[in-house]
């Protein structure tokens, strides 16, 4: 892994010049083309084993080129343009494209205006009646490519454990999802027509690799970055997106508020192999000197206009924060936290009119249409605190998010639903099951929740636990939360511990839904460490490096690395050595041996009084 | 806070020379008399606010003298006898005790041996027939010293709460348990009385703060300390422990496996303020040479006097490790991970006899007895991955585990049950209700459990996850793991970092079951958040130290902990800026004007057709 050399000292002026590249430890990225497509290269990690009784274990990757070995990376020329040809073949229209202006950068003045990144892309646009959607070519019947390659992308290892002697794996409980056995691109369409998976791929954005957010698919994580008005600038942004997708992130969110947030934007967006989803409401405002209550609908269309030409795959739209709501919120302990949420809530109380993005929701559904940028519809009321959770301000933001769902779907448009926030354990499911009601199944993305308000510095775990459990009920995309959350803007190790706690809690709900194949790592990972194979639990770990280096602060030496046994307990205190010799014994044992003892148990009048509930089925 | 200078190099063989001392930062030590008792004195923590119109919060506070403000702390003395009293009159024999023998210390050589702690006490008994147990006294109808304690420990805020013109805060869901608004010394007795509360409290342990272990109390964490065959010594273990309940640790554990444990041990028990809990097979296996086979019930009985008498509040003891269960563990991911397990499996298998700890059942109770040594029965075939989580061997053992309660009730025992481990979210539950059924309510006290095992490095969040569900289920008490979990031993921030994660679990799973008090705390933070008084939100943090720095890595100066912004979104971006001006003119509306606002939804057609669901109850 090679660390960029230094970041400069002020940033804000310079071009990123270098991010970190190469595989992570232990592992490659490897490329493979999915059946229905010889041409085409769906990226992997693969974990090679120090055993030959296993195969590798392939390991879903959203990391980009940046993490292959000799990884050359040219930050000014941008990435390879993966879907380049698939645009072509659709034959949209190019346009010249809205001309930059000094508003679109904050006003800032020459001297600290951050360079655009160089990468020249035609702007494409559809053009009236021309379908340009994901959904309105899965609504057609008309599987694309994206849907090829994602539904390639989703199998990793079902396929290889479907045809060997391997047991079905899955035992979850799904709650109503439909996770199949196997995926097809037919069944990435069926998902998408029916509104319940989406293919976030703005058609100015030809370097993503195309990723699905749904129910019936992996548990997908966003990441944020962005600049605010008080610190960072474009280097680190760069840095900040390459570092979140190394560790996992599948979407990233750039949230910059501050000025040159154009021109950053060209950076990431120019580099960026996953979706990037902005809430344009944002430099909207810097647009407007910062003052809410001078937005108006033209503003925010010309930012909606900027910013899909750019390539952003899904922008944040907080059209459910109304009028009426306003109100509500008045008695709450935190009031609105939402950003988006709190600037349209000053604008409709100021003007005391309905917010124009509700009113003029159809218009922006054929802007964003023509360029299949999805929605991500805002929850501008989530609650703040665990004791504003669910409360009436919130739910009435969710049914309106709901009639906006069908009207967008009715647009031909991608949706996708936000959700909260700060929710006590016990609320959780009722969020979930509220909004597959109300919003005709559209996946939903939440932000943690957090489970409880007590733990600032450590709102990675408080809301760990609520994403792990609203994954398994049935959330989409789980937007990531960093151990500074509350208190400032997370550093580069925020930045991971954030993604990596996520990773786990998309993880563990895969596992929990029954998702067929989630569990094949966990397996590899328990046999690894059964068998003393050190080296191989730590490459299949999420993290390698960081379970490497606390192995090694006890035990550094590489003779440990393949001792039967560890610094827990020491080599005569081990439970697995004990044990691996005890199997040995009971599987030296003949059948009557082993059958014999099994069956003193049954002599035991206690056992006999309960042994035949030892038979009932596991879901008892 | 002082920290120690430094701790010796090799520690082996050095007694402990001091401890962390001081007040966590941002609050104080105080004591309270129980409306019962007006000598007794029950710690808690205070943090006082910078506002005038809040209370202070008051803390549960584990953490003992060392915190107190100008503590000083004589470790060769050990803590002050909070109980003494108590037990005097009582009038329990006092005996000469055993003779502490070279084997005690696992035969170490004179120069390697740490001395004793110098803290001398005398070593009581319950004669024959004389009532020792919290057990004994609460089926007698007796309220004990220690049940007033607890009930005062256990209520705080709750009688402001319930005084105060605040509305009631619980409204979880408690899956059967009866957690009362406010707890009665009579309510503590009764709960012991039914088995569904222990007060881990040997008789030999003066220096203790009682405490409660029940699903109707704030549910527990318990930290694991010790040194091993490998690494560390006493000044570490004395230290580790005044540092996790510092943190919150509600109980330790010394799983010591290493030489001098006899003398480590006593350095533990004279200055720990919390339970302490061992599992005696260990030290048996150290007298033996560490084999498992050589074990015998005289080796065994005698460490088990030999604990009793030293002062150990809990033993782990694997009696549910039955010969008939050997072979169900053999075709396992991961067969035996407990080391108790495994020791009493090869037991089992080389003498093809069942455990003598099953056998000795009634011998072991009565030997506790004597000295209310608590159980906590271990379950030493717990699952150690996800495939093998809820299997037969795993439940064949809770049923014994089941069956021997009734046994060490009926022998006037408190009993805890030891629980997994590694197990998947959706087969949580499971483990939890079967628990409660099997055992008759019992507290129930697991590892984690982790729900997913691909993150070695970060099992604090894995089994955080697991944790939160199963506390909120009906878990009493939570052993917490720490990041270096399957790797190392924990180092002092591995320790805060475990502690404050079990924290964050227990927490959220009191505040899921409705707990009535526990959302005090959560609404003090978000009140202190939503007011910009950093300070108090730091304060009232489970880590002050943590937040603190985090929030002065991005904005350092001292201003900008009145400011009325943070680094996030800066001062322009700020929504809680936003909403606190929306809401003075939301207040500021008269009653017609609000009410016009809020009903220009119900005209709307879209609203109009689900606004009745937004007056549906809560648990819709």
């Amino acid at each position: 892994m090679n660390a960029p050399t230094k970041l400069p000292k002020n940033s804000i002026k310079t071009a990123p010049q270098s991010v970190t590249t190469g595989p992570i430890i232990g592992s490659r990225k490897i490329y493979v083309a999915p059946p229905e497509d010889p041409t085409m290269r769906v990226p992997f990690r693969e974990v090679q084993l120090t055993t030959y009784s296993e195969p590798p274990v392939r390991i879903y990757d959203p990391s980009g080129p940046f993490t292959e070995t000799d990884a050359t990376i040219d930050l000014n020329a941008g990435l390879p343009q993966v879907r380049r040809a698939w645009l072509n073949a659709r034959g949209f229209e190019t346009v010249a494209g809205r001309a930059v202006t000094d508003a679109d950068n904050g006003h800032i003045s020459p001297e600290n205006l951050v360079p655009a990144c160089p990468a020249q892309r035609p702007v494409l646009t559809a053009r009236d009646g021309q379908m340009a959607t994901q959904f309105e070519f899965a609504r057609a019947g008309i599987i694309t490519p994206e849907m090829i390659y994602v539904a390639h992308r989703e199998n990793l290892g079902r396929a290889a454990m479907l045809e060997g002697a391997r047991e079905r794996h899955a035992d979850g409980e799904s709650f109503g999802a439909s996770v199949p056995e196997f995926v097809t691109p037919e069944f990435v369409r069926s998902e998408i027509a029916r509104g319940r998976a989406i293919i976030p791929a703005n058609i100015n954005h030809p370097e993503l690799e195309p990723m699905a957010i749904g129910r019936n698919f992996l548990v997908k994580i966003n990441a944020n970055i962005g600049n605010s008005a008080v610190t960072s600038g474009a280097a680190e942004e760069v840095e900040k997106l390459v570092w979140a997708i190394r560790w996992g992130a599948d979407t990233v969110m750039d949230l910059s508020t501050g000025r040159n947030i154009h021109n950053i934007r060209s950076w990431i967006l120019r580099n960026s192999p996953v979706p990037i989803g902005t809430v344009p409401i944002y430099q909207a405002l810097e647009k407007v000197g910062g003052d809410p209550i001078k937005l108006d609908w033209e503003v925010f269309k010309d930012t909606l206009i900027e910013q899909a030409e750019q390539g952003v795959d899904y922008f944040t739209i907080h059209a459910g924060v109304r009028l009426p709501y306003v109100p509500l919120t008045a008695n709450r302990v935190t009031g609105i936290v939402s950003r988006g949420g709190s600037i349209m809530a000053r604008w409709c109380l100021a003007h005391h009119k309905e917010s124009f993005l509700y009113e003029r929701f159809e218009e922006i559904c054929d802007l964003m249409r023509k360029y299949d940028v999805s929605f991500s519809l805002g929850d501008g009321l989530r609650p703040g605190s665990i004791a504003d959770a669910n409360d009436r301000a919130q739910f009435a933001e969710l049914e309106t998010l709901g009639e906006l769902t069908k009207v967008a779907w009715d647009k031909g448009c991608q949706v996708m639903i936000e959700g909260p926030g700060h929710v006590p354990m016990h609320k959780i499911k009722e969020n979930m099951d509220k909004q597959l009601r109300e919003c005709g199944e559209a996946p939903f993305y939440t932000l943690g929740p957090l489970t409880t308000d007590i733990a600032p510095g450590y709102d990675h775990i408080t809301s760990g636990i609520g994403a792990a459990m609203i994954g398994w009920f049935g959330c989409s995309m789980l937007c990531y939360v960093t151990p500074k959350e509350h208190l400032g803007l997370p550093n580069r190790d925020d930045v991971k511990t954030g993604v990596i706690t996520y990773r786990i809690a998309a993880h563990a709900a895969d596992l929990a839904k029954g998702h067929p194949a989630a569990k094949l790592r966990d397996d590899a990972v328990s046999r690894a460490r059964f068998d003393f194979r050190w080296e191989d639990q730590f490459n299949l770990a999420l993290d390698p490096d960081t379970a490497r280096a606390y192995h090694d602060e006890t035990l550094p030496k590489d003779v440990h690395k393949v001792a039967h046994f560890c610094s827990m307990c020491g080599p005569k205190f081990c439970s697995m050595k004990i044990t691996q010799d005890l199997r040995a014994e009971v599987l030296a044992m003949g059948d009557n041996e082993r059958l014999a003892l099994e069956g003193m148990a049954a002599k035991s009048k206690e056992f006999m009084d309960k042994g035949s509930q030892l038979y009932l089925p596991a879901a008892e």
